[in-house]
């Protein structure tokens, strides 16, 4: 089973790379995806900015064209996105982690992957598909971002996030083998405080055909889209929130003031709850690198997995959890996630019980209105 | 230079072998050297003892015997010794480690080697060595134990520690490779940690040539040396403190009752201090896996690099930090540590104020008595 996003109103066809022009929409439309989490848009986009500027545009493949003995290599970034804005990785250790794991495997990386749509996490794997002169898959891991390793549509599908390998700006590299990819997160993350809690991994290493089913496919098409549409509806001073809503199939929950943000970075997550309030109350946000639960009143209205974006209330620009601040305009979508996520296994996964809110999940429904 | 501890009033020839019948010196002579770390020795001896009757006796080969093209692995246990204690880890990981890091590295494994003389890490070399039928070096990276992984003298020859494997009871594996060695143990103690305080490495692999340099010879044999001496001695109702103060050039510090023992195990560690009651006044003993300092009467008698040695005085079987209890009638003793643990770099790396002491380091002196 091949997951496809949601298709915006306006039928686009899917990109054939990614150039210089492209970056600035699919830094936008990848903090769309990424729920809060994935890291400052700005940051990933420079260091993409500056890969494609040395190495020229990655050509993208979409999923259904891999070969079964394609040799795809997902790289990501770890660690607590408060910490990335002040500390950015250099940009060469983001293609060694692809080749210290290939090294490690014995075998020639085909294709570099996404393992998460989500912030720096969309634009890191074209900075190594750019050194490496790679084609990069057109999808990812989980159709959005989720703030641990094991937290993704492969560990579904039975493929092990491990070998993997880790490594930070000055040049210290880990190679991981564990038992189960809970293990590998334990690990990993233990690594990725000690390396000031930014590393860059390599994981989840998988062949075309295992690549085909459990990625969902064209995330970074719809990102560029969501990116380019914001962009244009902005020019027609149109409504950019509800364009964002279209592109990725939901609906606005909450429009009001941010009033209250209470944030901590404790064990390599930035973690906190958000309020906004408006004309119909007050919603109530708790994030983990991404948002997870949205409250009115204390009524749950949507949780993880489905997808909870705040976006700038005039620019339509997605705002992430350690950009938001007191004062600010915003309004919140929700949108659903891919339908694997609501499995009994994918819940048992990245359910809301997993990160400790006391609530079954909720899922988005697109006729409620608030 | 090769070091070389001191000898022994009984001049013994050293061993060219490590069966059963000699585990129990091994294990009681590690113990001393170890310094109060090192791990419960019955614990390192059971493990050894299982190995021993699977695959037989295990070949002890000198320094000065090895070739320049050996391949030498030293194998370790990481971890606070007071987990250690309740949880075992499991016999064929001590060997996997090597053959993890042998594999990584492309080379085959000539001889085991100990990184640290002490409890534990006496005796798991020798259980890696049976189990892949390599002879074992018949020395250590230190003389003594410490508690941190760059603290041996390999690093002062400017031996990297990496890359090293390091794995779990579950068969997680990490390989590590680090820009320093003071990184590699900052990367590997955060494993450590997610691991259970208790994981198997090994690390410092080296040439013959760098081995018959770097090492303290003779340890092992040394090690068995102090054991056998203990159990003649008090068979014969003599002065079992005294012969161990003989074998290892050392000299009785102080003779008491403990009458304090404050212990917390941190950041994979066992911490705290312990005060002994005697004569002499009260000796109070600083210890971080290993005793560091010896003040009286807040003067300072002794500290790291020199070895301070804790014995029960009745039977001079040495006592580890985490055995130390309210009561326990115990002699403490000092020795001199290798030479090149006295150069400017040696203190460096393990003098009292790395460890947080705030005092100069102070030598064994063999002519002031207490």
């Amino acid at each position: 089973m091949t997951g496809t996003l949601t298709a915006g109103a306006v039928a686009l066809p899917p990109l054939t790379s990614i150039g210089l022009d492209d970056l600035e929409a699919l830094a936008r439309g990848a903090a769309v995806l990424g729920t809060g989490g994935g890291g400052d848009p700005y940051i990933g986009r420079l260091l993409a900015a500056q890969a494609l500027r040395d190495h020229g545009p990655v050509e993208l493949v979409a999923p259904a064209e891999l070969p079964d003995d394609a040799q795809v290599f997902p790289v990501a970034m770890m660690g607590a996105p408060t910490v990335m804005v002040e500390k950015t990785p250099s940009v060469e250790r983001i293609g060694y982690a692809v080749i210290a794991l290939a090294e490690h495997l014995g075998v020639t990386p085909t294709h570099i992957a996404c393992i998460e749509a989500g912030g720096v996490n969309s634009t890191f794997p074209l900075v190594a598909a750019a050194q490496l002169g790679l084609p990069l898959v057109d999808g990812d891991g989980m159709g959005r971002a989720f703030p641990e390793l094991q937290m993704v549509l492969p560990t579904l599908h039975g493929i092990a996030a491990t070998p993997m390998s880790i490594g930070d700006e000055k040049g210290n590299i880990g190679l991981l083998t564990s038992v189960d990819n809970h293990s590998a997160e334990s690990l990993a993350r233990s690594l990725t405080i000690t390396m000031g809690c930014a590393a860059i991994i390599s994981n989840y290493a998988m062949r075309g055909a295992q690549a085909r089913e459990s990625l969902v496919a064209g995330t970074l098409s719809m990102c560029t889209r969501i990116g380019r549409r914001v962009e244009q509806v902005r020019a027609e001073h149109g409504d950019a929130v509800g364009a964002v809503a279209d592109e990725i199939g939901g609906r606005v929950l909450h429009t009001g003031k941010v009033v209250d943000v209470v944030r901590r970075t404790t064990t390599g997550f930035a973690r906190g709850t958000a309020v906004v309030s408006g004309a119909a109350g007050e919603l109530l946000l708790e994030f983990q690198n991404e948002h997870l639960v949205a409250l009115r009143d204390g009524v749950v209205q949507v949780t993880t997995p489905d997808l909870i974006v705040v976006l700038d209330t005039d620019s339509g620009e997605p705002v992430t959890t350690e950009a938001l601040r007191f004062g600010h305009r915003v309004s919140v979508l929700a949108a659903p996630a891919d339908e694997r996520w609501h499995s009994p296994a994918g819940i048992a996964l990245v359910g809301p019980r997993y990160f400790g809110y006391d609530t079954d999940p909720v899922r988005f429904d697109a006729g409620e209105l608030p």
